[in-house]
Formats: structure tokens, sequence, C-alpha cells
């Protein structure tokens, strides 16, 4: 008799079920206590890099939860250290990057990025966290156009005006950039899967900064050419603006598509075709009273349909979220029945 | 022999132009040394409140480039003022309010406003402008939903957490300061078109946080009533995420819509029909090379059509703007020919 497949599994191979699978997106985070207890003692960089505690702070809410998938606790911005970024995690700023390439001599300068040799972390957290629980875990990596945005950038910002400078002054060399990430992803998504991730997500958390035009001459490819790279698992792509991108999302080429909660879920369906969705609750409301958060899930899943739905926030949890707004919410859909 | 309409005024009232008028949001600005001379002896708040400071700046655009219509020099939050926040521009933190409405008896301290008696200046600096140019002056004010924000949560934020504790905890209490507000701001338009405004357009910054049900439950309808308040002149409504949005955008009831910069202007107007719009230029693309930003501005004025057509960016100008960049957008619009 051969084990069934996992519900994330069978959702993402676009099966009919009885009710979603559900995670969340950053569910290894800070609004749970026993994660800012780890936290505490530990810098950012610190516990990406060690698996024992990575693992550690992967399974935290898969015990206090019954989500149906855990995601490896790790840092997009991670290949970019590999390649050459002197990456810190400033208190208050997010990622800083001292060494933001701007030149052809800093794209230049980059090195190759081997993921077994380079960064092995992520997949030895998923060995620990699969010797731990039967429960499938996912692999991830930041998309070419977000990771480029970081790199030319040096942090966060809220319009990335040198990084559209390079886009837009020096394109050859901004397409250069973009490959040389697409690869390293891809390499890096693939190994999460040869280290037994039962998928891997693309996060592509800044492409909603750019017009149509640049979203399909840029980010898009960029994404194609590094899940092209990818095989043996499902690959889900999410960009956290994805109502402008609907009519071309597919020729990402990803196996299924998280959307942001700016969506009606049903209705980005009918755009996209017949694909698996994750998605898409507003993350923040999970601030809203228990009944309404239980009828808000509701809603979403009923608008998703039985096919090849992945129950998911729209974007990452916040630190300020109730522990128990995240119970009422997957307890809203595990009890769920389309029977 | 009566004088032919401005051009602004002909493109918001729908008709087929030689070319686009063209105006940028927050044309009066930090990217201009002559504005940063001023501001340098004066704060913001102070500025704003002085006709004679706003009129100047207001004036400034208009000296330099062959803009089709200013807009006066003023805030978003200065209703807010009136009605009793105490607000205050901190640096590097934007607009703080220093006593945040989160309550029921928060709400009901909020003083009556009336624009004549309670914020003259808009209203004295349009009628300097105009004493000054003949180039037309738009008034403006923020959207019920975007100032709820500020008032809530008290200051700028990514996630608006506050603000959606509200709105899904407190709906009749969040519908309450909606209305308020709306009355408020269509007010505050109104005495602005009074003034000599020849249109006026409502800021929704922030309507593109939530979710499409959220949308046309609260900010939608908001605006709704705040622009029903308002007659006399055109009057535009913008929202910075207007993609999610499209196919409701016109029960906001305006008389025309500015789009930001992640629609194709021309496939928007598929969705939205025959109605007048506004844009929608990457700000950013102002960083790329001349020919590449003269590119960009054909580009749209192309897929806009020739009806109806106001050129503007997507979202305001930022104060890293070559003011050289500006010259080339203008001068590439104005020297456009539909024959």
């Amino acid at each position: 008799m051969t084990k069934q497949h996992p519900l994330i599994v069978r959702a993402l191979n676009n099966e009919v079920l009885e009710r979603p699978p559900i995670w969340f997106m950053r569910q290894a985070g800070r609004y749970l206590p026993e994660y800012r207890a780890i936290r505490g003692d530990h810098t950012f960089l610190t516990m990406c890099h060690n698996p024992e505690l990575a693992a550690e702070v992967t399974l935290q809410p898969l015990r206090r939860y019954p989500f149906d998938a855990g995601i490896v606790f790790s840092d997009i911005l991670l290949p970019l250290e590999s390649m050459g970024a002197d990456l810190t995690y400033v208190p208050g700023t997010g990622p800083v990057i001292r060494n933001p390439v701007r030149t052809s001599a800093d794209v230049g300068a980059l090195k190759d990025f081997d993921p077994v040799r380079d960064l092995p972390s992520p997949m030895e957290t998923i060995r620990l966290c699969k010797a731990e629980t039967d429960v499938p875990i996912l692999g991830f990596a930041g998309a070419p156009f977000t990771m480029a945005c970081y790199l030319i950038e040096g942090q966060g910002s809220r319009n990335w005006p040198e990084t559209k400078r390079m886009m837009f002054g020096q394109p050859q060399l901004f397409q250069t950039l973009l490959d040389r990430i697409a690869d390293a992803v891809g390499d890096h998504l693939q190994a999460q899967i040869d280290a037994g991730a039962v998928g891997v997500q693309l996060f592509d958390t800044w492409a909603g900064v750019l017009s149509p035009e640049d979203f399909r001459r840029w980010a898009l490819p960029a994404s194609r050419r590094a899940l092209s790279r990818v095989s043996g698992a499902p690959r889900l792509f999410f960009t956290k603006d994805s109502a402008p991108f609907l009519p071309w999302l597919k020729e990402v080429g990803a196996d299924a598509y998280a959307l942001d909660w700016r969506v009606d879920i049903g209705e980005a369906r009918q755009v996209l075709g017949d694909v698996p969705v994750q998605g898409n609750l507003d993350p923040q409301a999970l601030h809203a009273p228990e009944d309404e958060i239980r009828r808000r899930v509701r809603r979403i899943i009923e608008s998703a349909g039985p096919k090849g739905h992945v129950f998911n926030l729209g974007h990452g949890i916040t630190p300020d979220i109730d522990p128990e707004a995240v119970a009422a919410a997957v307890d809203e859909v595990h009890n769920w029945s389309w029977n």
C-alpha cells in the first residue's frame, strides 16, 4: 500500500480536497513567546546559520498548532552573504548590506554560489526537522528582483531608487545581476528539495513596485529562470502585490501561486486559470475578534473552492499578533469540510 | 467670444485633445532647490498655514516648468488638526498625532469642521495664486479612509494595525469616524472650489492596504460620501494601488480617476469605461536617462489615447529627483501631437 501524499502536496498537485491544508508565512516568528525566548539570546543571523536553533524555531509553531506544513527558519538574504554581501541586521532598520552593488565592477566581484558548499544550514535544518516531525517542511528563497533590490539599495526602501536607477540606466548590468541571482536562488531551492523539502516557495516581495511593463521585462523572466532550475517538488511563487500581474503570472512557470490579500482569491483564479493557489487572509485580520477571523477564513475557503487551495495569509504574520488568533484561524480551516 | 476652458479642464471633461495637459503630484516640493531654500527657514506646518509662503511654493514649479496646472501647497492632515488632532511633523518619521483616536469617547470629542472658519489658509493660498498666474490651480484633500488611518494610528505605518483593529472590532465606531471625516473633507474640497480651484483631487493613499471586500465596504463609500458634497468643478480620485479596485472604482462617483504606475493606463481604461484618467509615470522612472524618460512618457500617452487624459506621475515626486528630469518629461508631453 502506498502511503498517501501529505495534504499540502495534494493541494499543490491541484487535487480536490475535503479541506485546504494550512500554514502561515513567517509562522516561526516573533509573535510566539517561545520564539522570542530563543531570539533574546542570539542574533537573527546566528539563528539562521545554526541548524539546531533554526530547527527548534521551525518546529515551535508545529508543536503549538496543527499546521499542515512547516517552513524552514532561514532568511532570503543569506545567499547574498555567501556571494560577498556584508550583511547585518540593524534593530529598527532591518537588513543592511554595507557594500551595496552599484557598478559593473561590483557585479563582477560577486562570488559564485554553491548552496551545499556555501550555505549548508537551511538544508541541515530541514534534515533535523524531518528527524523530529512527520509534518512536511517547505524550503524557500527570495526571487531575483527582490534580492537585487536589497543588494543594490543596501537596505529596505519604500521606492528603491538605486535599484531603479540601475534598471533604467544600466539595463545590461541589471540583467547580468538578475541572472547571477536567479541561478543562485534556483540552486538554493533545489538543494532544499534534495535535503527533503516537500515543496519550495520563491518570494518576490518587492516585484509590486514595478510597472506591468517592467514586471514582465525584469522580475518575471528572472523568476522563471530561477524556477526552471528546480524540479522534484512543487514550486510556489509569491508576490506581495499580485493584482496588477495576474494576467501574466503563470508565465513565471511555477506550480502554484501564493496571492496577497488585495485580491479575491476566487476572482484571481478566473484570471489565472486552472492552477493551485495559496492564500490569502489579510495578516492584520488576525487583530479582529475571533468570530470575525473565523468568518473571513470561511469566506476565503468558499471563494477559492475545493480544488488546489492551500490556506495561508496574504503576507507574513506580524509580531503583534495574539497567538490565540492563529489558533482560531487554524481551527476554522481544520473544521472545514467540502463534503 | 467665450474664452476656451484651460486644457486641464477640457481633459477632465473627457474631451479629445491634441496633447494631454500635465502636472505632477507634489510638484511644489523638496526636489526644487527654491523650495528647500524657503523650507529651510520655516516648519512644514508653518508653510501650510501661511498663505503667502504656501502661494510662493505653489507658484515655484509653474515658474520653472510649463505645467498646465498648479496644486495648492497644503497637507491632507490639516483638517484633522482643526478637528482636534495634536499634529506635528517629526523629521524622519513624518506626521505624528499625539492624541490618536481609538475609542468612542475619542471620536465623540472630535470637533465639527467648517473649512472657511477653521482652515482658511488653502483657500487664501488659491486666491493669492490666482492673482499671480493664469495657470489653473487645483485643490485637494485626503480621502476618509486614509485620514482615519493617520488619526487612529497616530503616525504612518506599514500595516496600520490599530486602524484595522478598530475596523474589524468596532465597525460601527469606525463607520461613524469615516462619516465625520467624509463630511469634513467634502466641505474642504467645496471651499477650495468656491475659492477658485479649477478642480480638486481626493487622495486615498492607503486604501491599497484593504482587501477588495474591505475597500468596497469602507473606503469606497466613504470617498463617495465625501465627493457627493462637492460640485462646480471636476473631482479626481486617486488611490496609490488602483489595480485591485479597477472593477469598482467608478462607484466612487468621481469625474476622473488618477492611476498609479502599476497598471497599464490603456488596459485600465478598458476596465474603467469611458471616464477621464490621470497618470501614470513611475515617479522613480525620473531617475532614468533622458531618452528613457521621454520614451516612457510617449508610451503612456499612446496607451491612454487622445481622449480625457491628464498626464501625471503615478504617485508624488520624491525629493531625490533631478529637476532636469522633470523638465524633460514636461517637454515631451508638450511636444506630443495626436494630429
